[in-house]
């Protein structure tokens, strides 16, 4: 246990589409109702599986939480990758890290992390990939305006957007939106003002 | 039920000491425990009384919910009013708001809000005040340095401020800092170079 990147002990290899059912359930288990809520009985209903198998195909409530997590987080590196083949602009930057946010998914498996400690490694590994891929997309949109670390380093970009993105996040859970317009707007003149456009 | 500034309906009114345990034992459980681990019997065994108590209390695990948020955002709110009475400047701005975070707490009740409709309507409610009163502070910030809302309107100081600090929050959540140190040492470096200083 407690390296990520490890395999995960598996007990099921027969049946693919059962241990996707699971996993699946699990992160709609999550996004809907919270850690909470997440029980193997609750997993079994969702799943359409008798929940025994939760068991059978996981040693572990964490094996499964770090297989839900994984599967997740790949996506999203992918996507990434996939994007940032394009031209790299600050706009396109914007686009993207602007919308991104916290998810409530993944502040669930936060919460989690906080007593499982394979989960944590787990995240934090996903979080550091995942922040070197979005400096390198940083880094090239502003080679690409001409604009001189010294100025503004990528880094300091990222998480300023990344924060902000987050915090819009974190309000709407609570139906509050205040100063968001005013700060998109802001932000997208100025891109406006010190960019050159790019073929989307 | 729902109102923000309501009356907690409370059964109990003779033993403000009982009451306040109970409160307490319930912030200090979901700070350390997070909100799953929140039980009648729980709060009880914390707070050193039976767990009847918190039934008599308390009409709902709602309105004690509800009477733990505010105690804490009640303090924080005075505690910031408190600060503004110097003088605003976005040094002190930076070092405030800058270090404030999204409290593991914070995220605690955000969650729970999840299901409990009046709890959100409070911290809602709160969100709102909070951030007016820290928007008045970065306008006489910004204001006194003589930097005009056509350069960078308060509410965007604000919100990339405070993103930046949950979004630190988060990371160490997860024992992970990259990028904390390069961000702050260049927004330091801004502040140095841009602002006049301030007797602390």
């Amino acid at each position: 246990m407690g390296q990520p990147g490890q395999e995960i002990r598996s007990r099921g290899s027969r049946a693919p589409e059962t241990r996707d059912r699971i996993v699946a359930a699990t992160l709609q288990l999550l996004a809907k109702e919270g850690y909470g809520a997440i029980t193997t009985r609750r997993i079994g209903e969702v799943a359409g599986v008798k929940y025994q198998l939760v068991h059978y195909y996981f040693a572990s409530m964490e094996d499964l939480f770090i297989e839900a997590f994984r599967r997740g987080a790949e996506e999203n590196l992918a996507r990434l990758a996939e994007i940032a083949k394009g031209e790299a602009s600050l706009r396109r930057f914007w686009k993207i890290h602007g919308d991104a946010g916290a998810s409530k998914l993944m502040a669930e498996f936060v919460a989690l992390a906080q007593r499982h400690p394979a989960l944590r490694l787990e995240i934090a590994s996903y979080a550091r990939r995942f922040r070197n891929a979005q400096l390198d997309f940083a880094r090239a949109a502003l080679d690409r305006e001409s604009i001189s670390p010294e100025v503004i380093p990528p880094m300091v970009v990222l998480l300023l957007t990344t924060g902000l993105a987050q915090l819009e996040a974190n309000d709407r859970l609570l139906g509050f939106t205040d100063g968001h317009d005013e700060t998109r707007t802001w932000i997208e003149n100025w891109l406006a003002a010190n960019t050159t456009p790019v073929k989307e």
